[in-house]
């Protein structure tokens, strides 16, 4: 059975379970959502449908796009239903002869305004639109990497790491002089080892741009890894799935401000580390590194970090806040990125990619703070 | 007064005009808004709340980002409101003494399940969220440029033209060999001459990926331009702005075939730039092109164009369907792109950004089909 039939399946038993007879998942542009690509191998625009009867119905964007890449029962293009979603959702309902009465759940990403239409012109089913959910079971699957998606982040770490030996080396040497010598040398690097491409935009910010958590314009033609403090977060994105790393390249002779901001980081990335552990709630860990900052008169202004997969940001989250109860398990991919900022003195962060597995944690990737 | 204070001081009359005390945008991962931006000058994660009293405080998630960028008259960090929106406009009503009973406006995107939220957590208030409305007043506003705008317009429409001046000079000399070479010389180049990047991911598709609407991945290390049909799909970002510009590189010998699809598809960008003036409904010249399409029996998978601006799909939208009553109006800027894909012989799109003025038509970019 073919790994997206399988992916399907376990959702078919929750439709059961749970009384649905017709689900939908949507990526458009706005809202996108690689739980189509994670459940067919489509990669680009459609809408989902999955029928309680173990059928699913694929509606693209692009036909030709759709046979080279879903695997999936039935693919109807999104043109004959004049590329609108009401009139695809009701076409679903028809083909699979959905019955009157039952219920339907729809993305609860919907915004409020379309929901009404839905239910609108739905009325003779019951349109459920909620978190958790279908697709809220989706997120969760998809947290917990099964052993292809394992063997494809492997891969794509050694990817990585490669690329982040291959940085020190050219920027020592000054071979890659600019924030954009830097950010193309990864976009290149990466398709040449059969990378899709970055996962998201290079961060590439010198030392009088570092301050920003996302610097604007993500990378510019100005120097990078000049005196002070500079940082690159980048990801490579392999058959769909994206690494995410942080590295600070430092360039002496430092402040003592400076100094302090690189220490206090590298010790909350090590106290984080040391509480990684199956079972170990991820507020806890997050909330001990903004303790320990805390102490030392700083504050981390973002979450300590968050899984990696088919998106740069997906479940577990890893952040210090009421409303975060997720727990650590085995087949989790996730990072851990602790970083500070100071408008005068620059900013680091140091981010890696962990590895859980039932024997413990691996950390897949090798990004450091490097002392030019 | 400030661009960002003029642009605020519409939506201020507007708030008046319709009752209504606070107004929330929001910028943020998955639901991107450049109207911050427009109103702010700030370009990153935010919430925006405009009072009817003609104040507005911006809630960033980088304060160092909003310190540099952002021309308002309050910021409180995000952090401030535990990185919650439905604190933030709670704080925002607490701090303007929004009063009770008024009617506060949410963007239309907002997912039903949050609706719900803040509804729950406003009851003294009358929350508003709806299609149209200022969220809408505003996308109507940015569809018209202002002086400014057709200012950083004319200019990165001129940059983007040396760009196509240099890839062909390349391509044909043999220094930009693959569809990664390509790509990244836009990346770079652009950047060497200000601008803040790409307005999206360049799409480079060789003869044999030339049938995708949208290639996937976007660019990879394979061939450029060999025999046949390639798409290049690109736009400068500049001051925010972005262009959006296809040129179709054609190697021959071509088949019959191949040459009808190019014919066709010059064919229907003239007839399209024919029928553009002020006053006309964008959906007209969408359906002739559609319908001189399929009298010679193809088929145009995709609208003819959009508006572009700080995102690069906004207002007009160029498309053949009912819900359509777009009228083309001096300041606006938008695209025509035309296109036929054929899974077996490739496909063309030819695509120019047009701007339209009191005194007419003016086609700022100078993308083509380019014989080698």
């Amino acid at each position: 059975m073919s790994v997206y039939l399988e992916r399907r399946e376990k959702l078919y038993d929750y439709m059961a379970r749970e009384s649905i007879a017709l689900v939908m998942f949507e990526d458009a542009e706005n809202r996108r959502n690689p739980a189509i690509r994670w459940m067919t191998g489509h990669p680009g625009d459609a809408q989902l449908f999955l029928s309680v009867d173990k059928q699913a119905m694929l509606v693209p964007w692009d036909i030709n796009m759709a046979a080279l890449f879903a695997e999936v029962e039935v693919v109807v293009p999104y043109a004959e239903f004049e590329r609108r979603p009401l009139m695809a959702i009701r076409g679903a309902a028809e083909y699979f002869k959905t019955p009157f009465g039952s219920r339907m759940e729809i993305p609860p990403e919907t915004p409020y305004p379309r929901f009404l239409q839905y239910v609108e012109a739905l009325t003779d089913f019951d349109v459920i639109c909620r978190n958790g959910g279908i697709h809220g079971e989706v997120e969760e699957l998809r947290a917990i990497k099964d052993a292809e998606e394992i063997r494809i982040y492997r891969n794509v770490a050694a990817i990585t790491n490669d690329i982040i030996d291959l940085l020190e080396e050219h920027i020592r040497s000054g071979a890659l002089k600019t924030e954009g010598d830097v950010a193309l040398f990864i976009e290149a690097e990466s398709r040449n080892r059969g990378c899709e491409g970055t996962g998201f935009e290079t961060l590439a910010a010198g030392p009088d741009r570092s301050f920003g958590i996302h610097p604007f314009p993500a990378y510019t033609a100005g120097e990078f890894a000049t005196k002070g403090l500079s940082i690159l977060d980048f990801g490579l994105k392999y058959a769909g799935y994206t690494t995410d790393v942080t590295l600070t390249f430092v360039r002496g002779p430092l402040s003592r401000r400076q100094e302090r901001l690189l220490a206090l980081t590298e010790r909350a990335y090590r106290i984080a580390l040391a509480m990684v552990e199956n079972g170990m709630t991820t507020r806890t860990i997050s909330a001990a590194v903004d303790v320990f900052f805390s102490n030392s008169k700083k504050m981390m202004p973002h979450g300590l970090g968050h899984g990696i997969g088919l998106e740069a940001h997906e479940a577990p989250a890893l952040r210090n806040r009421a409303d975060n109860t997720a727990v650590l398990k085995p087949g989790m991919v996730f990072t851990l990125e602790p970083g500070l900022y100071d408008p005068v003195h620059g900013g680091c962060r140091l981010e890696n990619d962990i590895l859980l597995t039932e024997s413990g944690m691996e950390v897949l990737t090798n990004a450091r703070i490097i002392r030019l």
